[in-house]
């Protein structure tokens, strides 16, 4: 079920810990978001340590957005630690598509790691799905058909993926969900791609990857942006208001979630 | 025409892709400003992928904030990828004069790439011009006298540079304007000579290099300051109020401007 | 005296230059914070500035929160540095005992810098006291007797140590102080440790490292703390509600400071 208020309490009260090796950019926005819905996040990329940091975790997050040589070694050392340690992988592809040294590096993430969640912008998932996707620097061009593209790359991949956007898509095994709240907000502040996948990461930590645990992230992040952008009075009070819409989420507003079941495919 | 109308607008409908080599102090505020401008930021400093992502930008901002020996020459490559896209480079030289490093490092990057604006604060640009500057970490010391120190260092190296501090000067081509606008707040957060880097990046991507690009940037940056003092107790609520400022700025605010052209020399 | 009015006057009017080599979660507010007290903080970590920028600083934070092997070496040499030109070290050894990795780290930085403060939070002062602690990633599990631990941490090495938690312990010397002061908004957004780091850092810049100048620092975060809970609506809010509060903190309030010297030893 998308929303389902058990997986919002299961991880308030488990207060997952969520490791991640990420971005400069937003990462401090991603640790207080994880923060915010319930998760204990620790942000570590030395290679000396992956290993025991991933195996004590409860979800791996790993965002290429500033990916370079050594994050990517250590990217592949905690991947394999949490694969070891049963602990789910989500995969963020910041910008796959924009430059090869992104597009290669994914690849070489997916073949050695086996990631449970790939959450990316519609036009990250239609570059990994090979169905059409443009990506201009880290921003989505957009995609052909982000649902087919969703279903595709989760066929192949044997994983849940998520593809946000003005609409949000989530599939696995042959399910998929379209996903319509949100605001227009959420596109002017850097990084609320990150922060979700932050928060994705606390949930699938307490609740193990599905489209409903995936699913029910996304909406709990796109009902705390509504209800922040009507405290806020442009993109910079927005931030702070989203953390404490977030960190104050009242689950009498999933009855607000807008989800629909799509049927894509004859299965 | 400083500030010149035209150019905000067409900075907005752009969306001119800066490709940003930062430091990981300020960087996070570094790409809200510039989205907020109508920008649209990417940070990426992995060597392997500089070419690539260089080629495609409309600007490259390098700031040596966190500089090492890695992001040296990932700045570099950037750099020379940059001139031969004619992609124009801004280069912030974050307590330049502070260290030998930080000032071999600026030699390096000025001697092996074409910069199109330089712009520090005032003790870094007097530093820079030879003319006098006190640099202390990063934060200026002053210079002897930053209107002249901007037109020499611009004689020099042939491109614009802007000396910004309570007055801030743009100089090109022995034109050299004053403008006065701006907040005492300013000084009070971190980062700000980062941010107006990054919106000054957005401008010269979207209109080239000019003294009227880079001074309209800055105009607008600080009347967005003072729109923000107005909405603020204090440093910490500035901030997000100053990128709100710079969200929703009105182009009938640039009647507001303070603007002053120097007769510093004969010709 | 804790707190001392006087010291707060001189971190404000010292303006002291404090060097930083600290995470990139948390590094941002840090420097805000560090500025909003009175202090002018400089983040600098490559190896090739290190001795130039510790030995010109009034004091040095070693941040351990993303540690690599880069960084580490940076540290000694900054660390080295600082000794030599009697600039105050403090260190904060972030996630200690979570991974073989920080343990060695800190102990090869403690074996080979002589540190002024050491500042954890209870379970890591708890793990390097070897009394008791427990680290879950970076979030403290708690110590069995956080004033004890302080105590006999401060004692091993010789130099001052605070535990923070819901109750703060300064200890050297064998005098060992209770602070109560703060609010639980703290706890519920990343890095409020950090940036209490950086405050002790200016603090001890203008002041020198005393039980007296770290428990005042201590004292006027946790003060501000409270003050800006009062404005906030939750933990988004919180933290530029906390930076206006440190920036505009009025001496007048360090009357609500709760303050006990506790008798630990005979001595």
């Amino acid at each position: 079920m998308i929303p389902d208020p058990a997986i919002v309490a299961t991880v308030r009260s488990g207060k997952p810990l969520v490791h991640h090796i990420t971005n400069y950019v937003t990462v401090n926005d991603c640790a207080n978001a994880c923060i915010c819905c319930g998760g204990s996040p620790v942000m570590a990329d030395a290679a000396e340590e992956m290993e025991a940091m991933a195996s004590i975790a409860s979800a791996l997050v790993l965002n290429i957005g500033t990916l370079n040589a050594r994050t990517l070694e250590s990217m592949e050392i905690a991947g394999r630690s949490a694969n070891r340690a049963d602990v789910p992988v989500l995969l963020d592809p910041v910008g796959v598509g924009a430059t090869g040294f992104r597009t290669e590096s994914v690849k070489r993430i997916l073949d050695r790691v086996e990631v449970a969640v790939v959450k990316g912008n519609h036009g990250e998932i239609g570059v990994l799905s090979g169905t059409g996707g443009d990506v201009r620097g880290v921003d989505s061009g957009g995609a052909e058909d982000p649902a087919a593209a969703s279903e595709t790359l989760s066929s192949e991949l044997g994983c849940v993926v998520a593809a946000t956007g003005e609409k949000d898509y989530v599939s696995s095994g042959g399910r998929t969900v379209e996903l319509s709240n949100g605001h227009p907000l959420l596109e002017r502040v850097s990084g609320t791609g990150c922060m979700l996948s932050s928060v994705v990461g606390a949930y699938i930590g307490a609740c193990g990857p599905s489209v409903d645990t995936v699913g029910t992230a996304i909406t709990v992040f796109n009902l705390s942006a509504e209800c922040a952008a009507e405290r806020s009075a442009g993109p910079g009070t927005f931030k702070p208001a989203l953390m404490d819409a977030l960190g104050s989420f009242e689950p009498g507003r999933l009855c607000s979630a807008r989800v629909r079941e799509l049927r894509l495919r004859a299965s």
